[in-house]
């Protein structure tokens, strides 16, 4: 169904029938460490290079979720994901064990709601039974791939973000009683100019409101519809920034209402986890959604959340030509229950 | 509609209202020439960069596709659209211009098809009114990205493709008079081991085969049904290999019903176009689908058709790493009067 002009609504509101999340090291000390389906003690996960490693979590994410939403993989009708990775190879190598047919996609860090929005569509549209949808990341091949090499060590200023190692995958399904997809809105690109690689949160900010206030427009709703409205990864400053963007377009969300995976993911205070300025990467949405807001759900602490997952959409060679970031948000409304309005 | 199970058959048949195609030099002298809107002299179309170039190209189709469809950059839903470069810069960039929701999205050379199919889903599940769905690739860009400086003028042994310059873009709406989209078939991932980044064509045959029979048995059609059934850019090597597979698997095409967009945008006999074993790149067979074969449907020469784009979904860092090349064909139908079947 066209609502608005940028948002689906799910007319027969596809059930998230299973999830599965697998992190790393930094994240298993994390606040959120208790609800990962797996916290690997070691970066390498005994793979030789940092690409394999990558691949490996959302293999092993993959097999979990099927294991979760109990059903067998010959049951999957599709398989939608990407990463951050040049050709987004860990997604197109973990397909070709899955053997499903696979959908790439590609939205740097907006990949997971990408995902979950395009796959909930074959479910909704009556073209697929499951689709599993998924992404990841791993800090070290992301560091690798767009900064420096990572034996270098390289020092970062506090506005950078920390790549979170992790995969989180999603199934969904015709029914079930678990929490119900009700509607996506797709972003569009929003770019104020910011060209600087260290500071993505500045960058986002303004494409997770664009989209939110798109959202809130197109289904006329005001913020107080939802428990939570959380976005992907901008992290301290960007936080900082979408919050004043919100009194600036006069979208009145509670503060207590409004949270970041960024910031969610790692404790920077009584830890001190040595993050910057928060997490980030395509897996950072997709394991606290997945892991985290997906079990408040279940145990009733959560009833209706909207997930903006946010994307920086440029290569560190689009950064050499001097290009500014192009970013992007996509949002996801995930309901207890289903939208009964 | 849920047909077979990796078959999307669009109940309400969206129409390609409008297309557009620009391509450089090298695309200007081959056979197929006449039947593109734009043709360029140059291959850095007075950018400063192969990348920018390539967005370039990109960029114009775009302009060109909405002029040809006769409607305004407004009325557009949604864009997508992927190409070859390192996180879809290409496209994001554009998309950016568009200021357009956008959906962005990676299938190698198979991109082209994967963007129509998810388009014409938007506009058959009733969530758009008009989607564009492009794709573009650039000989140097991608040269340079993908295996040595341009500038090196490096040896190819014969079974290398040549990457076609160009973009090619499609609208998709809900009505009017041209050819339909009819239905589309996902691929999965095919890899039989081939390490070998010279020699796509072989890689990519057997997905493309698998693609076809999965699409035929799905629909339980005969390859009769249609005019012409047209793989990507398998070139002379997986033009072949995909002929002895149709054989193998018991799949009756008709060699004059069976062509290949790679085969057909270069004339390698007569001029003795210097492109290896044929063309490749997402943009090939966009071209040439775009081009010349939508052109030869609306003049009424070809009434049902099946294009497989196919892509090989490796990265430079994956050959080097020795992984094998995981291939992908994805298929849409077009039919001019719509499938009444």
């Amino acid at each position: 169904m066209r609502i608005g002009r940028h948002t689906w609504r799910f007319a027969n509101q596809p059930v998230i029938i299973g999830t599965s999340t697998v992190v790393g090291p930094e994240e298993g000390k994390g606040p959120l460490a208790a609800d990962f389906d797996f916290v690997h003690e070691d970066l390498d996960l005994k793979e030789p290079s940092w690409e394999k490693a990558e691949r490996k979590l959302l293999e092993q994410a993959s097999q979990l979720a099927i294991v979760n939403a109990n059903i067998t993989q010959d049951d999957l009708d599709y398989f939608v994901g990407g990463d951050l990775m040049n050709q987004i190879i860990s997604n197109s190598f973990a397909a070709r064990g899955l053997g499903v047919p696979y959908i790439g996609v590609f939205g740097a860090c907006s990949t997971s709601m990408e995902a979950l929005a395009l796959g909930s569509l074959l479910v909704d549209s009556g073209n697929a039974n499951f689709v599993m949808a998924g992404t990841c990341s791993h800090n070290c091949s992301v560091e690798k791939q767009f900064r420096y090499p990572t034996e270098y060590g390289s020092q970062k200023p506090p506005t950078a973000q920390y790549t979170v190692t992790g995969a989180g995958v999603a199934i969904v399904g015709k029914k079930g009683n678990g929490p119900k997809v009700t509607a996506a809105t797709i972003g569009k690109i929003v770019d104020l100019g910011i060209k600087d690689p260290f500071n993505m949160g500045a960058a986002m900010a303004p494409a997770a409101v664009d989209t939110i206030q798109t959202h809130l427009t197109d289904l006329k709703r005001s913020p107080a519809y939802y428990d939570m409205i959380v976005t992907g990864d901008l992290s301290t400053v960007g936080y900082g920034i979408a919050k004043d963007l919100f009194k600036k377009h006069d979208i009145n969300i509670q503060t207590t209402n409004y949270q970041d995976c960024g910031l969610m993911m790692y404790d920077m205070v009584k830890q001190k986890q040595d993050v910057q300025a928060g997490g980030s990467g395509a897996a950072c949405s997709a394991v606290v959604t997945y892991g985290h807001i997906l079990k408040r759900m279940r145990q009733g602490e959560l009833k209706k959340v909207m997930i903006v997952a946010t994307g920086a959409l440029m290569s560190p060679l689009s950064y050499q030509q001097g290009e500014s970031i192009p970013c992007i948000a996509h949002a996801v409304t995930i309901e207890m229950g289903g939208d009964e309005s």
